[in-house]
């Protein structure tokens, strides 16, 4: 492993910390001229500062005796160059005076690529396509959603160990436990939109809000938005009595890529839903997987044990396993296994298939 | 936390690294006068030493400068008194000159209760009970299975990410890792039987030999066994031409319980079968969690999915979700969730219930 590499390595683990969805994951690490880390920096989300800023930000806060022309910037993706909701990170390391670039994966959109010639034309060092494939891999679901022009899409199984969610009598309150619950709450509150059949709605009637374990609203909440061609009852619990596009919509399909395509311009905190999180049923969940559709999975697995009930998932077109979609543990958000109360939680992504890398490199 | 509490608890996760089956867990810690740890002790499994001698031994080894006299023995479990393929170790603990022994749960076989009084009669000082309730929770199926006069059994679950253990068409090679499959050779290398329908017989032809990664066969085998009453083929790879008694059996039961108790006096390893690993197929499964016959579980999610095919399990008569048998994550044998290759394998016990932890209060 190359010196370049190395840092690259932990530039990787940084951006590891992050959490998916409307943007990609990105690690920063800035390197004095010994060769010592200075500062390491993550994107966070949504509205939180990019990586590169993140590393500068700390560099500043806690290391002022380092003297940042002489330091080289790590970066898993090519510094951004557009304004979007954060300013662009190629002024911030042109302010800084980091006078040496290094980074990953090139930036596949089409708004915010050339960061890296900007900031050669500007005299910056920059070194190119370093650990480039598992750069590229860390968002390759990130950037097949850019390409297609739709939403990511995270989905979310809460199941039995025998994969049902509920029994056969229909009683399903609850099969996760209470910790779960809460982690599936904060993704709620985190996302853009939330998305169930019309069917769901009509048998199960949720709410779709983020809650807190009291059961209080959390201050940001989903878009709800039910997709299928059954009306929404005017009392339905995730309306209310409120018209369409207060807060919840339909759209009257049964092709999950032509609904993410209506959400994509769909209003929702100033831009259009960039992150959905598909909660079931089992219909729509085979639609999206079916479609390949899905880019994130949390799988709850709840110790409890039913023999019975509906599947978590219905069939989806494979009949023999070779043909089966197969995942890969996550390692974004802490890890892809954790232990939530007495249920286990997966965090899976697809295996890049060759195709979806080839996409990739070709942008 | 009382002092004799806190060595206790250092005891009790001693006793998790062990593996269940034929034995109990059991841990002890060996505390100098001054109230820190000599030496800690685990018992590993049936064949090795018990937690007590282990515990012994690594003080003689380890640590020749404590005088012994000056000890405090602290075990998870009445040390035993009676002679099975291991001495007994209230032999050892007088031999060692130990004066002081506190332990947790009271032994409750009939054939080894005791050695408390024993100690006391020597003028070993003896304080009994501390930490019981965990002490004895850590091995409350093992108990049972005494109690019932039958084998520990363990399961074992190899499922996809939505339960299930065959594609439509039955293939089902291979749903999980490389990694999961060799554990689950490692267990079948230790525990005495295993156990499968007729019907998996006849259907998947299975050789339930435990083999290494290259195929060859590893050091010790199960005893296999058929449960049912379909006959078993003489050129069935299980038992390729062998006579009954040689190297399997079949019990000609559908009562899980009745199969299991004819297996306790089988002969195996030179004693009865004591663990028996139930394999499947789902009908078997089915049986021995209906009649809460299953001790241990391990279940490897896949992180492929299939949409249609078998269940892992079929119904076991649980037609709401308040009926359900829980279960709860299993510490020992390093912790409740381990990744093997993208799998995720689930350790989980049954979830102590107030009628079994009566039952060992009453032994």
């Amino acid at each position: 492993m190359t010196e370049h590499e190395k840092h690259m390595a932990a530039a990787l683990q940084a951006a590891e910390r992050g959490v998916r969805g409307v943007n990609p994951l990105v690690g920063a690490v800035l390197v004095d001229d010994s060769g010592a880390a200075v500062a390491v920096g993550h994107h966070r989300g949504a509205g939180h500062r990019h990586a590169e800023r993140d590393a500068l930000a700390r560099a500043a806060a806690e290391r002022p005796d380092v003297d940042l022309s002489t330091t080289t910037l790590y970066c898993t993706l090519e510094p951004c160059r557009h304004h979007g909701r954060q300013p662009p990170c190629v002024e911030a390391i042109l302010a800084a005076g980091v006078p040496r670039v290094v980074h990953g994966a090139a930036d596949p959109t089409a708004d915010a690529g050339g960061g890296a010639s900007e900031l050669a034309a500007a005299g910056v060092d920059v070194v190119s396509g370093v650990l480039a494939e598992p750069c590229r891999r860390l968002n390759h679901r990130w950037n097949l959603a850019q390409q297609q022009g739709r939403p990511f899409v995270t989905v979310h199984l809460a199941q039995s160990l025998d994969g049902r969610i509920a029994a056969a009598d229909g009683t399903s309150q609850w099969i996760t436990s209470a910790a779960s619950r809460s982690h599936t709450h904060r993704i709620r509150e985190r996302i853009d939109a939330i998305l169930v059949g019309s069917r769901t709605v009509a048998v199960d009637d949720p709410r779709l809000t983020a809650r807190d374990e009291s059961g209080e609203l959390l201050a940001e909440q989903p878009l709800r938005v039910v997709m299928g061609r059954r009306p929404v009852p005017e009392e339905a619990r995730l309306r209310r009595g409120r018209p369409e596009g207060e807060g919840w919509l339909q759209v009257p399909t049964h092709d999950p890529l032509e609904a993410l395509r209506r959400l994509d311009s769909a209003p929702h905190s100033g831009r259009g839903v960039r992150h959905v999180l598909v909660e079931g049923g089992s219909r729509v969940l085979s639609a999206f997987f079916a479609a390949d559709l899905v880019d994130e999975i949390f799988a709850y697995h709840a110790p409890v044990l039913l023999g019975e009930g509906p599947s978590s998932v219905g069939p989806i077109g494979v009949s023999s396993l070779s043909e089966a979609p197969r995942f890969v543990p996550d390692p974004a958000e802490g890890g892809p296994v954790t232990l939530m109360g007495d249920d286990v939680c997966v965090h899976l992504a697809p295996e890049p298939s060759a195709s979806s890398m080839t996409a990739n490199r070709s942008s």
